[in-house]
């Protein structure tokens, strides 16, 4: 499809129960594979005995004549450890940028502040669509040569609208769904269908101000801190793994007008981190918490 | 009681319906007292027409040979522009530090704080007594020499022992109770006889994490930053006027017992914050919020 | 030139040294113009014994039929009581937006943080033109529909390319001029036409690293934050008047792109807010440093 | 001496240059000697090609009837691998708490600090003594049960106190000075006999306003944060490894005493963190910087 940019690099999520030797298996694994690890974050819990890892590693032979062959090898190795040790994991090879499809409604500076950063190289992914409710945001994404496709949601044509939306992101292969401000809730069958990959930002520090108008629920409380959580959507709604989560200060001189301008600082970092750090694999998933080895 | 010691400075709080003329005619019936202004903060609440003001003053016949007949010539002018325009007030001498009383259960790191900070002369008031239902942090009272009355309370003793906290607190004409990490309920008349004069810290972003063990919820939830809450007391249990609150990042290699550690610090910082605005007269209580005029 | 915006708001800033009685003579001088004051802050620095205010407030006969004879009216009024008292003064009308140039190099985050914060409404001004020495950027402003100036600036040119500037900026009446990473020095007779009214962001902490390459001398030194420093350019580089810094956290895992990357983050909020206080008049600089009334 | 506390846990440091196989051999060194890793932190610098790992591991036998066997037997099997790579490297054990002392003048807000979080378990060491040259702060040293040893240092008696000072240290085999807020400058000699194991807290953001009085530096150049920086102490003055720094936001309201007042804040949070990741051996000292490997 896309031609692979060769690149050498290669990262491995791995979870599992904790035992003695995992982290020296995996190591030695990769070590009999020619890899190098360049980073290498590991963590368990010792109250529930999960252990977690994440190893970023450079293999020639993945930029070398036979790239699949190599993913292959590497694969069968890495299967052989993992069965004995009954680990869940994952490998994302560096050739194959993710393919990401950010969904917006009407508001912009979530959608901006993604593609700039994109643009900027600090997001590596593609975007091969953006998707809304609205017609509002074309001329931003038309900006950044980024196809728009509008398709209208309402009460009956929702199921409709959602399979279309759902042909888009088999069509491109898309790896990642943002809501960067969608403002449409998903069925639960597209949900589940993307389980971990779906990316949302809810504009509040959950759990405080769930559901709708946090903004106004939080004005109303007289808070002096608001927030913004950036979590994968599960069918229990603002429910899901919570990835990331920030706050600024405010104050009794900030009308709702203040706030809502000062949550769009906070939602728009919030939710960058958020798909970043899912871009560079850095989230492992685990009985609806995460475990986040942010750079 | 205690001697006064003589300063020229007051601070008058200020708040009522807004309508035009208030700050001319505060500054002007100030001025024609002989009174300069030092320090004004004033707030008009656009959505709500509520007006407030604080005005740090310094007036020299406070200072003088008949400090009394000043502040009733002072008062009788305020009262004057007062009642015209209905405006709640109230005024604080510099003559009179505030009187404090400190709640504490078995935990010290907040009562810590406050006294190291009363020592550095970072929060100026008197703190005659420190009041507790067990006897286990009398020694750091005995340190900063403060006289400690320990009060055990029980489900069957809970009436009489509060019947003595508010002896004690009546005999020390005790202005503000801090409840610094102190681990009873007050009841409904000890809380309404005290309005926004108890100040407690709730160890949560309140209104996430409301009542027991916020910080094994905060676990439970996968939260990435924990935060305190620091407000006055009502007699609906952590629904008080919010004071101040703060935030620390915390992670997945948090374990509950790191949780808590973090959580020490940013409670003690929240509530001496938060104590030392009440005693600077900063804080003007309205409809459930608070206007904070921080410095 | 541009149809006024009818609106009943005006800003007043002074400051002048501290003697008694300056808040009520202000205050009772607006009142009997007729106005209402909506925000009043004000400081004395009592080391300095200077005296800073800013009044934000209503004259209904500033929307009225004649809104010039009410201004010439309040300005009477106002220049009687700061003779009297010899203030330095300032009116800033609600009617006529500041008018800002933009200046940048090939660097875009600040530039479109500008943007789109104006679009958004954050930022209260007009911008009537881009200003740049190079032409990379003339997409962003053509999204934007703001004109785009390209004037090259070699060490040749330089004399004539900043009269071209100035031109440029007295020819739309510019009252700031913002240099968004704009690469270039400006001389010293350009700034000083400008005095307080160029704001300029550093990208690093002033003064840690003031010159050039603060990145790569802040990884050089192995600092665990790095920062952005928003100023009023002055004849001495890099030593203007500060109005706002931030920082962000950063580590050994941050090679000198990601501390670009970050210092991208923190440059452009920090250059953003700063615009934003000059432009709804919170700032007052005295002696090199600014009293920042801020929001 | 101290009488061992039976834990099997125990922590590896390595830095050295990067090659394949590291990882790998290190986690299959400590695999085959029957330990469990726990938690692993790994850093290549891929600038200048430098390795650095962190090891936090279990080893049975670490607690099993012969400690100092299974000791000698690790350290050779680590030693092994280390000398084949070149590896710089050092073991810490569970079972030996380090040995901390606190140099002090007068200021007690970090002493404070330390000796609570040391109270409530959060900061991991033993105590034996506090070194000052003043007599002030004795009874805080009372309190906490800790011998305080009052060495007055005048510039004709530096050399015979330092040789005191160096005596305590050895005779209570510390392995960590903290120089909280201690005035004085220690001799070359001094400092590089505890090369990366003095501690020392400036009370800036270092670089900016290195030496003295910084606070009236960044009163007088009108900043609008101030910091502290924790660093190993080196000969060049303030220009050690820097292990931790953080700021507090200040503005034109504060004048010198309350810059100091916030100051004090950063001061002693900032000192704690960075004496608690020392003591936890997260702390690698490369060409003046440090890798620090925070939980």
């Amino acid at each position: 499809m896309q031609s692979a940019p060769l690149t050498d690099r290669a990262t491995l999520l791995v979870k599992c129960e904790d035992r003695p030797g995992l982290v020296a298996s995996l190591a030695q694994a990769l070590y009999g594979q020619g890899a190098n690890i360049l980073h290498a974050d590991q963590h368990t819990d010792t109250d529930t005995g999960r252990f977690f890892q994440r190893i970023h590693f450079q293999d020639p032979e993945l930029a070398g004549p036979d790239p699949e062959a190599a993913c292959r090898r590497l694969e069968a190795t890495v299967r052989t450890v993992a069965n004995r040790d009954e680990m869940s994991w994952k490998i994302r090879y560096g050739q194959r940028a993710k393919r990401v499809a950010i969904f917006v409604s009407k508001t912009e500076h979530c959608l901006y502040d993604l593609l700039l950063r994109h643009r900027a190289g600090e997001i590596d992914c593609e975007i091969p669509l953006i998707v809304s409710n609205h017609d509002s945001l074309r001329p931003v994404a038309d900006q950044f040569g980024i196809p728009y496709h509008w398709i209208p949601v309402t009460t009956k044509t929702k199921a409709e609208s959602e399979a279309r939306q759902r042909a888009l992101l088999e069509d491109h292969k898309i790896d990642l769904a943002v809501l960067a401000r969608y403002m449409q809730i998903l069925s639960a069958e597209f949900i589940t269908a993307y389980t971990d990959r779906i990316i949302n930002i809810h504009h509040s520090f959950l759990p405080a101000f769930a559901g709708g108008r946090p903004y106004h629920q939080a004005a109303a409380r007289g808070v002096k801190l608001i927030g913004a959580t950036a979590h994968y959507a599960t069918t229990d709604l603002d429910e899901g793994p919570i990835i990331e989560q920030d706050v600024i200060r405010v104050s009794h001189r900030d009308q709702p007008k203040d706030l809502v301008a000062k949550g769009r600082d906070v939602e728009r970092t919030v939710l960058s981190r958020a798909v970043r750090w899912h871009l560079e694999d850095r989230i492992l998933v685990d009985q609806n918490k995460t475990v986040v080895f942010a750079a």
